[in-house]
């Protein structure tokens, strides 16, 4: 692990580049804003740890009201549960001894649900809750339009229920219903009616677990382009957005309703850079490259300058065009960059400076990085 | 840093997913094709430690006869030369006080070379060199057509290289000339022509740096997509070739003198992953995503599977699409996968998994990884 780019204290202008700024007034009222979104409703909160990977954040948005954590990796579920939360989702299959093993063994120490959507796994999950002595909470995962992973049908969803209600070291626990298409569709209209298709599926789903006489707990799903309309679906009640307490370039594309950009949620996430080479009036080269910011989801948006574009990515450069009318950089200036894409960019880096009032106040690691498996 | 996927000794099999494995053999055939390259030439060997980040890696290319070790930043070096390496080149522009000051301390240590495009940065890196009481190593950076850092003209290097030349510790000892835009032209006659250029300006500035009664020690550049021009440049003394140990996919739409793809090189690295879905017969869904590799040059190859693309990834999915002729996948299956850029793939990774004849020989840290300072 590299050692931290800042001192606590510091001011802002001298840490080190490219480092990873979280602003932490902004990222505390997204965390608030969402809580809101769902307080005094019948939906609960389960933020995405993929997004940010972090033990801190995690434990401010559970303090704000989240009901856990949802994880993408058995390796991210430990190093949360590890890190002192008490429930969380695997929103996603867990495939192969090893990982199965890490599953069962994490449940004999917290609340652990994962995905499932095929009844060989069904069995594996439950030989190793029994040999550990733990219950697994499982989601049959239904594609609702993403076409990843997920059944297809109803009736699947109620056969593989079925299934695991026979398998006691399992609990059947609801359906994971993640429109994941839908959340970067950019008009507002198409997004709602992607999520009104994903409900008719939910529906028709928990009518055939009703005809089967199981109950479904949980419907999960949503994402920072969706939620709003899973809240207002009274079908699904578990939220799994990530995004929302970063943000970042891509999602700041979508519409809202007036055929505006988003702006319920900051921008609270930023990579700070240095000019590192200045050659000519028209360009400049900043030290944030492809190893410090990922380009899946587009460029990065330059903070606070008309007519600069980050134009190219290298492996460990980013070169800026100055259009006619931008005023050109000074070698070591130091910048601020929006990601294209939070959560691939966050787990490139080791550490998060918090800051506030040009201070920064905290230094946290990225305490999932790298968690792969 | 999370634990390793595999044990010494273990199946192939049995690793688990996504993990980034080496085949030894090609790898070592890899080193001792370019090392042969250049012996019995002029040209040395320095190859980039940007691409494969591994100390190991770097003692077995210096075993076999390559004179150092190019970086791209002064953690990278920092971590090259705690790990044994005796002689780095940061082929980069190095900015900011406290990076100048690591350079300093660790120019204390070890043979340091340096690339510079201005004036300012020569007076800072030679108050550092001073303070600590060290000599820093510099090359002239000249823009040959990449567009990016550099300086544009032969006058330019001859006033920096005479600003260098009287600035004690500091010491100028030649001109950084990487032509990064021609790597990936495909067409043979196309790189050619681009190092052509690059090399007619080079002599100009050693023409200039004649006239001015300079010494140029070392002309550095070349990648894995034109190193053979540099060779037969009779200007290029130096390569800093590094994606050759792991060859990518992206290299490989590279076209050889005959049209046909590049063939010198073997692909060594490799994503394993692991099937963990497959709901239709069309479509599977594997366990490595955008964070177990880089897209940024293209999505990965699926090796050994006919008819069957690597079509999306998602932050821990990647989607493949299975055409007609193609053979479903089951899930738990494993496959591998060459990843579209091998650079910023294996900054992804703490672990690479050396396997040879079927079984896990080594197990070496990403040493260098998130070394993005």
């Amino acid at each position: 692990m590299i050692s931290a780019p800042a001192s606590i204290g510091a001011p802002v202008s001298a840490v080190d580049t490219p480092a990873l700024l979280i602003d932490l007034d902004a990222l505390e009222r997204n965390i608030r804003r969402m809580q809101a979104r769902v307080d005094g409703t019948k939906v609960r909160l389960r933020p995405h740890s993929k997004t940010h990977k972090s033990t801190a954040i995690a434990h401010m948005q559970i303090a704000a009201g989240a009901v856990g954590m949802c994880c993408q990796k058995v390796s991210e579920a430990e190093i949360m549960v590890d890190g002192g939360v008490r429930d969380v989702f695997i929103s996603n299959e867990v495939v192969g001894d090893a990982k199965i093993e890490r599953v069962a063994a994490l449940a004999c120490r917290a609340k652990v649900s994962v995905c499932i959507d095929h009844m060989d796994n069904a069995r594996a999950l439950a030989g190793a809750a029994q040999k550990f002595g733990a219950t697994i909470h499982t989601l049959v995962e239904l594609n609702v339009g993403a076409n990843r992973c997920g059944v297809e049908t109803a009736a699947d969803v109620a056969v593989l229920a079925q299934a695991i209600a026979k398998r006691p070291p399992l609990r059947f626990a609801g359906i994971q219903a993640y429109q994941g298409a839908a959340q970067h569709v950019r008009a507002h209209a198409e997004r709602r009616a992607a999520i009104e298709a994903a409900v008719a599926k939910v529906k028709e789903a928990l009518a055939a677990l009703e005809r089967g006489g199981l109950a479904c707990e949980v419907v999960a799903g949503a994402g920072t382009g969706s939620f709003e309309f899973e809240i207002m679906s009274s079908v699904y009640n578990e939220l799994q957005v990530g995004s929302y307490v970063f943000m970042d370039a891509d999602y700041r594309r979508n519409l809202d309703r007036d055929g505006k950009p988003v702006s319920e949620f900051d921008n609270a996430l930023f990579i700070l850079t240095t000019v590192m080479s200045s050659p000519v009036p028209q360009r400049a080269v900043v030290d944030a490259g492809l190893k410090a910011l990922s380009v899946d989801s587009g460029m990065p948006r330059v903070v606070g300058h008309e007519n600069v574009t980050y134009a190219r990515a290298s492996d460990e450069h980013g070169r800026l065009d100055i259009a006619e009318g931008g005023r050109p950089f000074g070698v070591g200036e130091k910048i601020r960059l929006v990601p294209g894409h939070c959560d691939p960019t966050v787990n490139l880096h080791d550490w998060f400076v918090g800051i506030r009032n040009g201070r920064v106040e905290s230094l946290w690691p990225v305490s999932a990085r790298g968690a792969v498996f």
